[in-house]
């Protein structure tokens, strides 16, 4: 399985799917977009920040991990840090598979698992 | 919720994003690519047929009914027909979503339920 990470402070820009493998049945592309509202709250935007040397490391040993009960071929994590504005993405994840099973299960433990487990944090921007 | 179901014979070009809803919190995108090993056997591609008002008036049923259970924005569907070469799509779903859960669980079902219950069928092309 391919990996990439990546942290950016810039807007996350979705690259242009490469010409998939001929083994390769589905591609399933997830954005976490900030939210106007948080906690009930008009919020101009969301501040992102990370401890990335950990948290590459975290979401390494959870691509594998995912990857063994989940086969897929390549997955690519974007991360934006800093400030994000409403309407943005803070998050893009892409992921090649054979089947559309494990991506879809992949990518919605991988989410999960992103929040509850590696070191990125959000606080909102008060208007 | 708004849907858009398209039935094409050209390949699928997936469309710009439009900006999303202020409380859009999820973006899914999913593409059906065709693999070149058919039940163990190197195909050049596969040949797709619909009853199309048939299968219009279906998703629309299953659109409702699972956007009853995970609420969601707007629904792009994109199926190709006719002859799709190995490694093209020959379907595109995006679901725009207030949150991720919803969103990753209208595309599971809906492709279990677009496999089981929607008058699209596929043949592979023989070499």
């Amino acid at each position: 399985m391919k990996t990439k990470i990546e942290f950016t402070h810039a807007p996350i820009v979705v690259p242009q799917q490469q010409l998939p493998d001929k083994e390769t049945g589905a591609v399933l592309e997830f954005s976490g977009i900030v939210r106007e509202l948080e906690n009930g709250k008009k919020i101009p935007g969301l501040f992102y920040e990370a401890h990335e040397p950990m948290a590459q490391k975290e979401l390494e040993k959870i691509f594998r991990e995912l990857g063994a009960k989940y086969p897929c071929e390549d997955i690519l994590f974007i991360h934006r840090l800093g400030f994000v504005p409403v309407g943005e993405a803070s998050l893009l994840v892409r992921i090649n598979a054979g089947h559309r099973q494990p991506a879809l299960a992949f990518m919605t433990e991988l989410i999960d698992r992103l929040k509850q487990d590696v070191p990125v944090w959000k606080n909102p921007q008060t208007c």
